[in-house]
């Protein structure tokens, strides 16, 4: 009998919650918004309580939004800590759902279980450790699997707010990251494109010029992520990387930025094949909460 | 009986090698000026055969200068590789030690052998992954211990040449990099100060300017290696985090950067546990060849 797992996909806009085997082993699956933390986790407790109670699942991971406290030693281990989110500063995520279905829950960060999606479900991956994700969204993210386990430490990577160089002749735009102006995320998530032009990304024609600017941003950050960890494996997902064309002006620029410096076949020939979107789509973070279960 | 082990730490302006059982247990060492490969190989093999012959030593490490190969798939695993340093790009330094003693060695860079070091040796540090060892010296180097093991990847990291914001109104110095002129090694290595201000570094008075331009790069640096890896100690080693008040700046620079957006008492109150020199001094390195041996 095929073994059923739970993952959760615990996102400032969005909840996605499912049960599956694996991916296109899906048995079940629904989606709700992220409202306030008792309603959002009770009905996550409710998708699963059924699939709990019948003994289909016994092990739920859970991808989170963040910060979160990744310190299995920690009071707060499992809880969002500091965001703006209005109810969930100090939510008690993990320990929430846990509590609600008696079942014992892994936990991490979102973008560390999109890596460790990708790391456990695509054969072709698990040769490519460092393996490093990358979200462009609303936010930018990072997360990635070194020597075999996901990326914890002092907190978790916040490498989305990395600090770049920023041309102030070419880009006067000074960001909008609340804490830094023009770090990473300041100057390139979905909502500084949004800022900067006065339309959303996915509305800038094809011949913008905010679409060059943007791959000379974001190929800065794969560029220091290339030289921080040699990662074997860049996955750039997230919506702004959607946009057709923007990853291949990435590759080029990733090449141009570090100017035949590492002398590797795969970033000077095979860089298609270093830097790739999702394998599994949009589906790296769940499928990853369901590696997250199944590894715990 | 005590054992004893091999170390190396093969650098680009010397060779230091060393029989030791630990810190503050030498048998032997000795120091030479790094040549042509055939005569410092040559040196080093003769410095250790009385050992090997008498069977005192049966496991060397070696610390390498760089890029070199970690690939042990690789032909060429052990090798420098591209080097601007005469006769040795292309050299076989692990095969010719190995194969001049009869005796298998370990190999890392000299800066995952210096993290390796702080953090065997150093049993407050073994609690301390991710652990990550900057150089700042003739090159920038940064090694690190990430899920216990070092760092390597699709070559190794280089995170000396990490992209950083270079505000040229300020220092209009446009860097040394051959190939990219502004990066992190560019903007703050040893010779890029003494270009920039006509002197060596450690001859500039306290009270020069470039103290602070260097502990603000050097700043950026530690802040995005802060927010790649979150790690739980970062060492500030070679010769000129050496002067003194300089990680005293740093630290004070760090906590600027990031602004208070990595919420975790060792960076808002406990910097000077975070960001320290080596404990090892200027052993990190050859007794980071030691761990690497026992290690193996
Ligand atoms: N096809 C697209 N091209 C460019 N930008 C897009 C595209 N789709 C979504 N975006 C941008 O991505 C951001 C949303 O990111 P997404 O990763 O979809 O969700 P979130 O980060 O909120 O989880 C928005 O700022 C949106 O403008
Ligand atoms: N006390 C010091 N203060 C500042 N800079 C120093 C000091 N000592 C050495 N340096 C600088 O460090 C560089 C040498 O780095 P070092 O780490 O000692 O050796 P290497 O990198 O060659 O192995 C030189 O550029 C030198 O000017
Ligand atoms: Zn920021
Ligand atoms: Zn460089």
């Amino acid at each position: 009998m095929k073994k059923f797992y739970g993952g959760v996909e615990a996102g400032g806009t969005k909840f996605v919650c499912i049960v599956a085997a694996g991916p296109g082993e899906i048995l079940a699956q629904e989606r709700f918004p992220t409202t306030r933390p008792e309603e959002t986790i009770g009905k996550t407790i409710e998708f699963f309580r059924p699939f709990v109670e019948s003994k289909q699942v016994d092990s739920i991971g859970i991808a989170s939004f963040g910060p979160v406290d990744l310190n299995e030693k920690s009071k707060t281990y499992g809880y969002i800590t500091t965001t703006p989110k209005p109810g969930w500063a100090q939510a008690d995520l993990l320990g929430s759902i846990q509590r609600g279905l008696g079942v014992t829950c892994a936990f991490d960060t979102d973008v560390n279980a999109a890596a460790q999606g990708e790391y456990y479900w695509i054969p072709e991956n698990r040769e490519l450790d460092p393996l490093l994700y990358i979200t462009v969204g609303t936010g930018i993210g990072v997360g990635g699997i070194v020597n075999g386990k996901t990326l914890h430490g002092l907190i978790h990577p916040e490498a989305g707010h990395m600090f770049i160089p920023h041309d102030l002749k070419i880009d006067p735009f000074p960001g909008v990251c609340p804490y830094h102006g023009d770090c990473m995320e300041g100057l390139a998530s979905g909502p500084s494109m949004a800022k900067r032009w006065g339309q959303a990304a996915e509305t800038l024609p094809d011949d913008h010029p905010g679409w060059d600017l943007e791959a000379w941003y974001i190929g800065f950050m794969v560029s220091n992520l290339l030289l921080n960890f040699s990662p074997r494996r860049i996955i750039l997902g997230g919506g702004v990387p959607q946009h057709i064309g923007l990853i291949d002006k990435v590759r080029k620029n990733v090449q141009k930025q570090i100017n035949g410096y590492v002398k590797s076949p795969q970033v000077l020939e095979n860089i298609d094949r270093l830097i790739v979107p999702p394998a599994l789509g949009n589906q790296a973070g769940v499928m990853g909460a369901i590696a997250l279960a199944i590894t715990r």
